[in-house]
């Protein structure tokens, strides 16, 4: 069975990040490795919108330096998608497009076939593989772990999350060390916003910026623990009568006690037909502006934490790009039906390898922060020493840029020199 | 006349830059050269504030790396404040503040006083010379240029414009990167909101992140030339129809043909009395999505790219150390009164020097792209050639940046090796 011989094809798939083409390049390296078996390395352009236009091309042409690169090129350099192969809703339509697949597949005597993406993206490469059992077409296919917003089950920890949180944490120390220089009367408060939908993750990250108590972030939303008003408020003026200012992180899908994201836009719906979130942070804003009259004002990252590939971590792309070679491997020993992920083999020093979930074992529910949606206890301030997650890759990897001279240490506020004071 | 002997007081003022700490070491570098007359190294902490209250340090007692270590610490290490001496609204207050200042500077020995500021700060520092003057303290007062907007007159640019730019057009071509790459039926368009209040020039340096015709930002909206919404869409229309994507960058304060600022919320006034300015991109968002129905996004930048000292541009941080240094010496050889700024020798290569220009020469209207507000005539997407301001110096920044590998070529939907089509 190991000695299955045809053509490869590797698409992206959902969101970007800013390792996903590093798992393309893994996955046409580690192929160049196996001429024996893999005869042609196809890319499908924009997922598998591009395999259903027979949109493919040649990437065994490209220059060496070329698919190195990719491992430092923000975006998907092969194009993406949201576009899911939808059984449920349009079982005819989704019948009509898994023909069209395997036409595809045939034609060009794919025999290897890896998407990299998320939840959704997963779900589509499981049923291809069951789709390619009962048409009885040989066919090795694996999914290839990626999502900052760190929501997939079993992995330890998403390719792309270890990046975005080095932005999003290094973009938090920044404002923070901005804010907190500026004198003001009042006091003033800055919200920032981050992705994740549902999932804490990205927000509960950015924790990596406090290095000592009292640092930024001073509170962190998350979607996965109801919004209480008079709590972050209490919070917000506490800190800022200690501090005379305030960091919030929050994440975008930050929910009610009854389940309503408070800045969910229900008239503008995505690809998916989930609700789009935006402003999450303004709402917050205009919360502490009318209630305490601090100084507010909001950042949305948006798009740019998850295409900051100038701000990517080391680490996030070495796991991104070894989790595109685990499934080449794995596809040429013989496995299907398998999704990459990544283990935790020990945090200090941090070591990890990949291994293999099959695509069946994978639950209905997204991953989140602590016990999902509707929990009533607090995430602690440091969920990754609670929770086990990721960072401790990240961490080090924050800290290194930080120690490398980003905020070396230098006069502040808190200087010990002080002047005497004039006599009275 | 020039061998004034007595200490020295630096102290920073406005919003910080990524730089503004880097001009705070030139002068403290500076001033160890010239021992015979600068005495003792202070810092007056958040400002004209700091002095106000006697909140000064010891800057001599700090190590030379610490010192060194502030060209790379964003933020105001010493403080900042917005604060205003205000002779006209309050001349009482006024006039007792300045009392309390030179009481200071008289117990003090403050006999070289630096100020590191915008627009409002340089008018601070032009009245504390006036006054210095007329109570017949001896004393060296000179400007050094700071602000993120690049609204300062007479200098070729402001020391912290070149990092701000270099950060946002990065941010720009790496979100470009991601929404290109993502396939939707109906096209999708990203509006990236940048600071700068009244003037255009950090939405208009974002220009440098498009290297080839087609390439974003694919519409820069700046606040000197009036919002018309219908030409807007049609041009976001006209885009996405060419490309299936389009990205747009707005600076903040973007005003209506009536003189108002699209997305002001005067209900919230600054320390300065000025409206907050926020959700000029979110106001365009809305306004895309209402009428054109594309998948639309929104990212508001906000303190994070003043912050950005992890993407600095290097030839700013040398820029802020230099006009640092270039106050000391002024001061030394007897100069008071004046501002330091930054005169344009060459452009290629880049070359540049720092020079004088009279506090009092500060004209009462800040320095906006173009003819300022009102003109008639569009901004063109190219205004560094027009206009003739700083760019080639940071468009070098981040084209070497780019060049050492942040968005190196690979493949990409434009791929030339396409996969011939499967016989009909």
């Amino acid at each position: 069975m190991a000695d299955l011989v045809g053509n490869l094809l590797v698409a992206q798939s959902g969101g970007p990040t800013a390792v996903i083409n590093a798992s393309v390049a893994g996955v046409i390296q580690e192929a160049g490795r196996h001429p024996d078996q893999i005869e042609e390395i196809y890319g499908g352009l924009n997922g598998i919108l591009g395999i259903l236009n027979e949109d493919l091309i040649d990437l065994q042409e490209e220059k060496r330096q070329a698919i190195e690169g990719l491992k430092h090129t923000p975006a998907a350099a092969l194009g993406t998608c949201r576009y899911k192969i939808d059984f449920k809703k349009k079982p005819e339509q989704a019948a009509r497009e898994m023909d069209r697949l395997f036409q595809v597949f045939q034609a060009h005597n794919i025999r290897y076939f890896f998407y990299a993406g998320g939840n959704d993206s997963q779900d589509t490469a499981h049923k291809i593989h069951e789709q390619a059992i009962q048409r009885g077409h040989e066919m090795r296919i694996i999914g290839v772990p990626k999502t900052i917003d760190n929501d997939l089950p079993h992995t330890d920890h998403c390719p792309g999350y270890g990046s975005v949180i080095k932005y999003s944490a290094t973009t938090v120390m920044e404002i923070a060390a901005d804010v907190g220089s500026m004198a003001t009367d009042d006091g003033s408060c800055c919200i920032i916003e981050v992705m994740g939908r549902g999932a804490g993750w990205i927000a509960a990250g950015t924790v990596l910026a406090r290095r000592r108590p009292g640092e930024a972030p001073h509170i962190i939303l998350v979607p996965e623990v109801p919004f209480e008003q008079d709590r972050f408020l209490a919070k917000v003026g506490e800190t800022v009568a200690a501090l005379r200012y305030c960091i919030v992180v929050v994440g975008e899908g930050l929910k009610n006690a009854a389940g309503e994201e408070i800045a969910a836009d229900k008239t503008r719906l995505d690809a998916f037909g989930h609700p789009v979130l935006s402003g999450a942070a303004e709402r917050l804003a205009d919360i502490v502006a009318e209630n305490l009259r601090f100084k507010t004002r909001s950042v949305k990252l948006g798009y740019a934490q998850r295409a900051a590939a100038h701000c990517a971590s080391q680490t996030d792309v070495e796991e991104a790009a070894a989790c595109g070679e685990a499934a080449v491997r794995a596809a040429v020993s013989g496995k299907s039906g398998f999704m990459v992920k990544l283990v935790r083999l020990q945090n200090k020093p941090y070591k990890w390898t990949t291994d293999l979930q099959a695509l069946a074992d994978r639950p209905a529910e997204v991953r989140c922060v602590g016990k999902g949606p509707g929990r009533k206890e607090t995430v602690a301030a440091r969920p990754q020493r609670r929770h086990g997650f990721g960072p401790p890759v990240v961490a080090a990897a924050i800290l290194a840029a930080v120690e490398g001279g980003i905020l070396p240490p230098g006069p502040n506020a808190r200087y010990r020199w002080r002047v005497p004071a004039l006599p009275a």
